[in-house]
């Protein structure tokens, strides 16, 4: 009978993938994010929020052609029209781009162009979650909407570095690299696996003359993507006609030329001293291929427009190793990199990674509304820059708790009420311990638990005498773990004062501690 | 064709009851809640942020009885789990409430106790959109799980009034109202509708009681909603042989006699001069009530513990007859009531009414341990809270945008772009024009659109003499509203400036604007 009751009880458990955030995770990524409102603020970006549920059909992507549109999105049916059928399919964002394309489509009337918003917020994956994988997680993203000019994408990159500054990342532990994926295509057309034939700057052209060759222009983007693990020979032997990896499995090659392998490596391997010279590598590569050399053109621009502004290669270079979202964009493409050295799980040393990344694409909204509108944008990974920030000492772990006021006489609630309201008055988080009394020993176990720094105690006799006792729990704790007490007997961690000198008193301690 | 293509485009538009935030409206949401979490901080509170999603089972209420449990909530059935049928049934959380008990629930071994915490968030509903309802909003909650104390609802009681004075709603213009469901119960006695047989603190004696006559005691607890409405005398009427009501329609009484009924009466009328007085009242209306006799002296516990902090009768009141959320409750319940006039949609005065509320529960966490947990706390509306400081007022509703940086000359966006990080640097919003600057004239709407305060403009003939363009937006748009334009002139609403001293003039503009 008893065994039947517990079986009809809920599990207490988030669902797989999901995970809840206590006390100072929360406050820290609340903090982290104001800052970085702050900054996309002063670029005069306007901050937007989406509701969390899209229609399947403005989302995109996943269209309800399949029974359950639930490829990657958490998505479910409305419930029936009366008299019509089925409702819409209904789904969480899984990123904050696809609903800023919806809100421009919706509102393009109204906005003003460009639009410029920032956006900040959870968004769904319906992922096989693994160890660090959820399946909510934060975004922060800025976008430009309805401006083709390099200098939006410029400003980006500056922002970014402003941002990582802002947070906490110092000048030196970061670089912000920018490559194009107009260069690439013009690699590939020098290349002869791709055509441009039309007007360079016409990307409908370069789409359909990718899905020409498709199938070449896609390993190739696979094998350049594997430049930073098998570098340069390696990615030669892949280009060609294939390699024996590591492990003795042998890997098919793209099977190109030497020739049509050149601009490829001369690609990635152009990166020189000073942007002049990468760019100069750059235009050698591409040939005369016109894409190219329009986007040669526009990361030089990108490189004045930052040099004027001040930002020089310690924060902001052109790289064109940077190959992370190069099929996705269709023009400049950065990525926020952090390069201070972190331990990882199997105690090896490696740089931090990438925590933010973007670029311009100019098809989103065009899906609603049939016209093409350029846009550029990032997306800052919060969870990864708060990780970030943990690693680089940056961030409290922990919350400093209340103070607690101690319950010695539970009829005397009310003088404990008011100490703490005179505490609380003078900005200093308080409480009074509100669990049952009887034990004080379970009051001192509380105190400690909530990370207290002090806690005050007033019995019956100190209350006859107008006195509290005010006990330091962090220089407590550091007795505690001192093997000899004699050092610390001139400074007890205990402390009697009048009542009325109360406040007063913890406002010292305090300070003492932060200091 | 050219129809087939354009019925193929997804439409941009937000799911029926869901709608988009710009601007100002984010950024006074978020300023806010971040006052909000001060004072809950403060008060000692911890930040928790669950998940959006939880289980079904977890969330309760809508267990999955029936093939698809979307009475209310938002809920979908996870794919199903290899060679184990169906998976789990998700949904997003409806409120705040039973993701904590979950999350108590869960974690109770790690947890503090009492465990308090403070939560902020969107919460989503199933439910029939209308005009001003939408189907996600904004909840902030506060609780402490694990405490029986009167304290802990007195001091939520305290930190509701501290609160509203911090986001902007001046004292006198609010009202905290107390009311306790255990002296309703006491009064249900008194009138012979329930029978509290065991002791009068365990609630699941009164649960068992009120099942017992559930009908009548439901049907007085329907009535007593209607105190505000029918006054007194109609409430005598509804809970003895029923009322004609305006519209001449007849309503059938709950069937009370008039000595059943007086006890009722006697507890809706009981507010007296001062929390003795009204206390006074409360304790005839119980009669000789056990269950009674408690719920008037928890309100004498709140009443006292209030008054020894300071918190008199023009912030918090004890009112008996505050009934909303009597029903769900087992113990004390608060209301916060903003008490200024508004006009309605009809050009009506009246009051703008409730905030936030709140009360003790002490049945959530049990669903899933078994065990009985006293718990309390208060959520407020934050969407009505945000409606409130706008009709007083006291929140902005259009942010101040960026000094536009115009682009008179398109190959010089170098010098724009420094201009802009000048201002920047000097913490001003800022930025430059990223349209297409071919025509000046959508320079200037785009900077009116944005709310801009200041516009910049170096043509080639500044330039050449070394100066800038400063017009000051905010002044121009006020010589223009007026007829003459006679007494603006020595203030003219455009300043020619030394380049270097651009940043200097655009401070000294802005600060003016601001006064």
């Amino acid at each position: 009978m008893a065994k039947q009751k517990k079986a009809q009880r809920p599990k207490a458990v988030t669902p797989k993938g999901f995970r809840d955030y206590f006390g100072a995770e929360v406050e820290g990524r609340a903090e982290m994010l104001r800052k970085i409102a702050g900054v996309y603020h002063r670029y005069g970006f306007e901050a937007l929020e989406s509701s969390a549920v899209e229609t399947v059909e403005a989302l995109g992507k996943f269209l309800p052609d399949v029974d359950r549109p639930n490829e990657g999105v958490f998505a479910w049916q409305e419930a029936d029209v009366p008299g019509g059928g089925g409702g819409d399919w209904l789904a969480l964002r899984y990123d904050l781009t696809a609903p800023l394309a919806r809100v421009y489509a919706q509102h393009r009337n109204e906005l003003p162009t460009p639009y410029r918003r920032y956006a900040m917020g959870p968004v769904w994956r319906n992922e096989k979650p693994g160890p660090g994988r959820f399946r909510q997680f934060y975004q922060c993203d800025a976008d430009t909407v309805g401006s083709a000019s390099m200098a939006a994408d410029a400003e980006i990159c500056a922002m970014l570095a402003d941002t990582l500054e802002e947070v906490g990342i110092p000048r030196g532990d970061y670089v912000i690299r920018v490559n194009n994926r107009k260069v690439l295509n013009g690699v590939l057309e020098a290349a002869g696996v791709i055509k441009s034939s039309g007007p360079p700057h016409d990307i409908q052209d370069i789409t359909i003359e990718l899905h020409y060759n498709e199938k070449i222009a896609d390993a190739v983007l696979r094998t350049i993507d594997k430049f930073d693990k098998v570098g340069e020979a390696g990615v030669r032997e892949l280009l060609g006609k294939g390699r024996l990896d590591a492990s003795g499995a042998y890997i098919d090659g793209v099977g190109l030329s030497a020739e049509q392998a050149d601009p490829v490596v001369a690609f990635l391997t152009s990166k020189d001293a000073d942007a002049a010279g990468t760019l100069a590598n750059l235009r050698a590569a591409v040939g005369d291929s016109k894409m190219g050399a329009e986007g040669v053109a526009e990361l030089e621009q990108i490189a004045d427009l930052l040099a004027a502004q001040g930002y020089g290669p310690d924060r902001i270079v052109i790289d064109p190793s940077v190959v992370r979202g190069l099929g996705y964009y269709t023009g400049p493409v950065y990525e926020a990199e952090l390069t201070f050295e972190i331990t990882d799980e199997k105690g090896r040393p490696r740089q931090f990674g990438s925590v933010a990344g973007g670029g311009r694409y100019d098809d989103l909204v065009k899906r609603f509304t049939g016209q093409e509108v350029p846009a550029t944008g990032v997306s800052i990974g919060v969870d990864r820059l708060l990780a970030a920030l943990h690693a680089k000492g940056r961030m409290q772990s922990e919350t400093t708790g209340p103070v607690v006021v101690t319950v010695m006489d539970r009829d005397r609630m009310a003088d404990y009420q008011k100490m703490v309201a005179e505490l609380r008055n003078a900005g200093i988080r308080a409480e009074a311990y509100l669990g049952n009394p009887k034990n004080f020993g379970n009051q001192l176990k509380y105190a400690d638990k909530r990370q207290s720094p002090v806690a005050i105690i007033e019995g019956a006799d100190e209350k006859a005498k107008g006195l509290v006792q005010i006990k330091d729990l962090v220089l407590g704790a550091r007795i505690a773990e001192t093997a000899s007490v004699e050092e610390w007997k001139d400074r007890p961690s205990q402390v009697e004062v009048p009542r009325d000198q109360m406040v007063a008193k913890v406002q010292e301690i305090l300070k003492g501690q932060s200091q």
